[in-house]
């Protein structure tokens, strides 16, 4: 192998850059020539590719979002779209692809991967939800963010004395909620994984109230329904006023924690050392505290359950 | 003069506890016995009253939100709610009241001024607009917070290229819009103080593209409208998708700034020096760079309009 | 087991907070009396002993230190001291005690424990220096603070061009100058863990700026030598002119971060069920991403040397 | 006038991005040419000098430091050095230059200006020590950076029960010590522009120990004496021990708050303004909350005193 590339693609998650930069500087350590493709697999259809060298990804590692830009490309999911992305890494030699990304950005790396090419795949997201890895970049940043927003709301909460639902992103994910929710001591957390009772939160929040809680949070993620239809739901089923935070889209962006910089370093290395050891169609990704590589169509089964008890301890320490 | 009594009302702003503090540990140092009133207003009526020492208002310079909490009082705009409130005070020997607050906060104070007792307001609200004073508690600290958030959505915009809009605080006011728009590069700032032109906007997007920017941000204050109606307009008018981010209630919290916390001490003490002189009816707050205090009549009137050149000046840098 | 106690003790971490707010709430959701003990060890001496609801632990979760404060404490070292703590304990019917502190901390836990007392360990410490888990209490938020620290001091180094020296916290472990320097982009990093050679850290110096470098940032563990002492070794054997920055206490402080609230919370509720349980001279930790408990013993042993590659791909991205 | 240049000299300063972008973008909008030199006043004299357009000083504003480098420049206090840079800049037909730095790079433009060539400088440094403005651009960013400091070593000095004296930057000029410790809460804060008296300052240790105090925090400008010597004279006079934190350069560095933004725009912009009006040898700055202008020779005599009461409120609030 002489020449790599590298991309990210779907949604940007702070430690990209992070990632990017370990990779490109890798694979030059290892006597290789780095390309980075731009717009993720719709620049590499359109061949927005140029070389990269040390100093090219200087001064990014604090940066959040991705140098490379991202893109959604449904073209790449044509037999087209992939033959030409293959023509364009082909035409300049390049033999091993980096994909950052989600598992939807992982299903390219897939499909070049069953042409023949070689691809890994470096787990780039917020939500925590690629199966086979115990942390995907970006979700410690994301969820700092997210407990940032909960302490200012908390500050508001109790001068007003006041139930504030706060909706965090995760559509078929609970992790960031889950997290941020035992972090800022919410009242009640609602998950995708988890049935909720809209009673059982009412009667929680009473319970609270009943001992002198001076503020009540509840945390709601976007994939169990928005915070406005759980407001409404708690006005219409108990008369309880509630205000309503939708954090949006500043929790994806933002300087990398430093947790997010040094796995993102560790697992754009890692992605260079697999391509080199002759490896294709493999993630990189973290389990047992150890970096490990594991085949990509791991990643496209069901979900895990959520297994670690945090679900449970939050209604314990919650009263 | 020898007892007073604090307290905040209305919309929680962060400097409301450095205010208290300052307030409190003034009139102790001028000798006089200090007491807090919880609840704002209602909490007067309600009789929610306790004698506060130097210690008890220790640890809270940093603190977001109000240790003596708030509220809105409809009651306290009757003459009954205004005259029970009154007993309370007199009943245990206060003879002057500091007001933190908001225009309608003022009010009440004017009320009980007028009505022969001796108050005085200390204006503490994000939205920087109450009328005589340079500036109000709470703002310093939620331009703040609105640029961290601008500067998080931009790493999102600039890595997908796409064009945001920012939903900010201020009904009747622009200055935490226009002030985070100019520290926060957008393109373009609807505040209520200036009509805004679709046309215009859509032109500068236009234009910002042509020169090869990455990504737009379009700051918005409530009061002009939602940021989702401008992304409605935007996309019925030319086309132009925009995602939307509301910022809400994140903007009333979180540790006070320096600058906040400086002035809320020079405004609380000075609050405390307007009583022992036997001044009634007024507001401190800043005018060239100098506290100052006036009659709250001043507040009660239209607002000026913006006349230093900023919005002008948003214009031009933003090219 | 019908009642249980509470200390921190030795240098205080972020995350202390959110164990204890576990411990106790844990404790109460098991049927069991929690009780706080003041000031480490000294205050179980004398007696600084009070019982804690669930409502005393309200609102500490993202506050930094220890609100059962901490202490230093050379009498418990002593056969008496330990027979007036047990005392202390056994006078009020107290039969578990969870100490949430570095080893030092542990040690006192496994003298109790050795006289027939239940006692489990919680690490907390920023320095991450405790055998047998993989995590100690206090080293994410430690880790954002000085990548915080170096962000900082990168702008200055770039815009003045010139080597920075920052000394960071870690007499015996080097884990937070490591990961710090990994995340922070540091030319070279020096731990207690690996020898260094000053050649290589002028010759790699010298590499970056032959390069384009505009700034070099060196990292030293306050356990290889002091910051000063390096910059000496500097100027003196390559007469390279460097800037000296010393965090000191800043690295102990700050509101945790999310990691650290969360697996404080797992820490301080496992504690407890390790009491009711029934065992005694244990830590509990983290391995392989799990949170388990083991023998005090392992942890009064020399410790493991770094294995995981970090330092060696520090290397290798700092070209 | 149809091309001017634009350069930053001396200690960086947050906000000095913002002026640059600000100059640039106010320049091109009057329909100038803008150059930006770099490293300063020594990078003028070797012709350093490129034009900017822009986009050159795009997704800057948020940043710490200056991008235009800077540098102490001994050669441009001679003759020889202001004649080669006064022919570089003539060579370019420029014919107007704005220097954004401290009062020894106000030195700089004034010769130029005395030698006939239009200079306007810029004040940015964080020491607030500039005669004749209200305000230096980069003061409110390190006073934000102090104040989070000494948060977190309030953390440490309350867990452990200990005073904390903390070195801030300032040799001449207290401002940055003295906002920063009544912003937090410090007991005693020791500046150039007041006399101390180590036995006031130990008195106050104890009546704040005396009223339950759990931690005392100094606050000591470098110009008055170091950290360590205030240190060693309270443990020589009272036998009180402390422990010291030198916050050193950190205090430089970080993105720039808004109201540092939202200045550095002003200035920036209106330093071009003035240029174009014909101005020459004048210094752009704030007074009574309005931006003006006023002769650089203003600048060079001895510094006002501190007439605001600040000082002295510091001590009525820190009982």
């Amino acid at each position: 192998m002489n020449k790599i590339a590298i991309l990210t693609s779907g949604g940007d998650a702070p430690g990209m850059n992070a990632a990017i930069r370990a990779a490109v500087r890798k694979g030059i350590h290892e006597g290789l020539e780095v390309f980075g493709i731009y717009n993720g697999f719709q620049g590499l259809i359109e061949g927005k590719i140029e070389q990269l060298d040390a100093g090219s990804v200087g001064d990014i590692i604090q940066r959040g979002g991705t140098m490379l830009h991202s893109s959604r490309c449904p073209e790449f999911k044509t037999a087209e779209g992939q033959a030409e992305g293959l023509r364009q890494l082909r035409e300049r030699g390049i033999e091993g692809l980096v994909v950052i990304g989600g598992d939807g950005s992982f299903r390219g790396a897939q499909a070049l991967s069953e042409l023949g090419f070689a691809c890994v795949g470096v787990p780039g997201t917020i939500d925590n939800d690629i199966r086979g890895t115990d942390y995907t970049l970006g979700f410690d940043t994301a969820l700092n963010t997210v407990i940032d927003a909960i302490d200012k709301i908390r500050d508001t909460a109790t001068s007003h004395e006041r139930t504030f639902i706060v909706e965090v992103m995760g559509r078929d994910a609970g992790d960031l909620a889950l997290w941020a929710g035992v972090a800022g001591g919410a009242e009640s957390i609602l998950i995708p994984e988890r049935p909720h009772d809209i009673k059982e939160i009412i009667s929680r929040l009473r319970q609270g109230t009943g001992r002198g809680k001076k503020h009540s949070i509840l945390i709601v993620a976007e994939g169990v329904m928005t915070g406005h239809a759980l407001a409404g739901q708690l006005k219409e089923a108990a008369d309880i006023e509630t205000r309503v935070s939708v954090l949006g889209h500043i929790q994806r962006g933002g300087s990398p924690t430093g947790r997010d910089r040094v796995l993102a370093s560790k697992f754009g290395a890692r992605a260079v050392e697999v391509l080199i050891e002759g490896k294709t169609g493999v993630a990189v990704g973290m389990r047992n505290h150890a970096v490990i590589d594991y085949p990509l169509t791991e990643v496209f089964s069901r979900r895990e359950g959520m297994e670690d008890g945090l679900y449970e301890l939050s209604k314990e320490l919650s009263i």
